[in-house]
């Protein structure tokens, strides 16, 4: 592994931070020391998750959130992505923007990718925040195992990619601030759809197994 | 994990068997103690590389090798995957056909995922091969790690995809003979894109931390 460089002290904006995936990353950045804030469209949910999380998390509108952070990572649903991004071009703009949403349908048969124009939920909100510096990544993080506080290690690496090794790098430095967890490189942005869409397989595998599986890679 | 078939003894076939995917694979379960069968459009190619293996591999041609096999796997390369399996409707009916093929493209960043028609390989094998039990595995083998006699062991899970269970657990089975590797069951067919794709995902690990990276999936 490269050497990555430090985080610590940056200040960790997660937008849709209600949503469990949001809230159980957020949980784990405030443990390791990070300031965190919550974004929501509604300031007081945003500051209702904050409270359940404690450790200093603080709670406000997506847009302030997107303003103050220094690391602001998108974990909105699928259905309001490209609208959320579109009205915080501004604000977003120089910044690492982290896309961890798994554009999924749902039926009987369980989950499947959705098509997406752009290519992937990463690819579109790189399309719409020109000016800042996209990367995907945390796309496999099992909420619930973020969220239990009897869960002190996640056993499990986290695929990140991007376009910009400078971003890339300071993602998989951010991942690795959570026990247990390994931030690595897992291509260019182009190849994101495949890493959002294998959510699907993990969720079938979780089914089949009664897991919480994640994925690790040998041999790095 | 559950229970698995009973595999010893099954003769293997490996259509496309004389590139290092399908020649790795035919390696392997021979070693394991199956009859192997390498098929080729050429039947003096498959040969060769039956020889280079040895282990009591035979090479014959495609149409050979499908019609003699208990289970065949498809490692032919995705340029001439529709017209190979076409042609082996008949031999191949009734039978577990495993489809392995990445369709990926190439350039001067490196892979990435071509879109298929019927969505993935594995569908359109199923696409083609009505009569046929189609299921996807063995998309993330390293080649190298597979012939290299200094292997013994191969750290890896092989993701078994497919819709009718007693096909994916005869799969899981047969990838389980090869020491260290874990066959799991990693969704229906629908989901076979993502798995295939990640192989760009793969290279690009591979040639960032100069490995040859594999998958493992934790807590189960």
């Amino acid at each position: 592994m490269t050497d990555l460089p430090e985080v610590s002290g940056l200040t960790i904006g997660i937008l849709g931070g209600t949503g469990d995936q949001g809230k159980g990353l957020a949980r784990r950045f405030a443990l390791a020391g990070h300031p965190v804030l919550i974004g929501s469209r509604d300031a007081g949910r945003a500051q209702e998750a904050a409270d359940s999380i404690g450790n200093g998390a603080r709670g406000a509108e997506n847009a302030a959130v997107a303003a103050e952070a220094d690391i602001v990572i998108v974990a909105v649903p699928w259905d309001g992505h490209k609208a959320t991004l579109s009205a915080l071009r501004e604000p977003l703009a120089g910044k690492i923007v982290v896309d961890c949403v798994n554009p999924l349908g749902f039926d009987k048969q369980g989950a499947y990718a959705l098509p997406v124009e752009e290519g992937s939920a990463a690819q579109q909100a790189a399309a719409v925040l020109t000016d800042s510096r996209v990367v995907a990544a945390f796309h496999h993080v099992s909420a619930v195992l973020l969220l239990d506080p009897a869960v002190d290690k996640v056993d499990l690496d986290v695929l990140v990619l991007g376009d910009d090794r400078e971003a890339t790098d300071t993602v998989q430095a951010l991942a690795s601030v959570i026990p247990g967890v390994r931030g690595v490189y897992g291509g260019r942005l182009r190849n994101a759809h495949q890493v959002e869409a294998l959510t699907a397989n993990l969720i079938s595998i979780n089914r089949r197994y009664k897991a919480h599986a994640g994925v690790r890679l040998t041999d790095i």
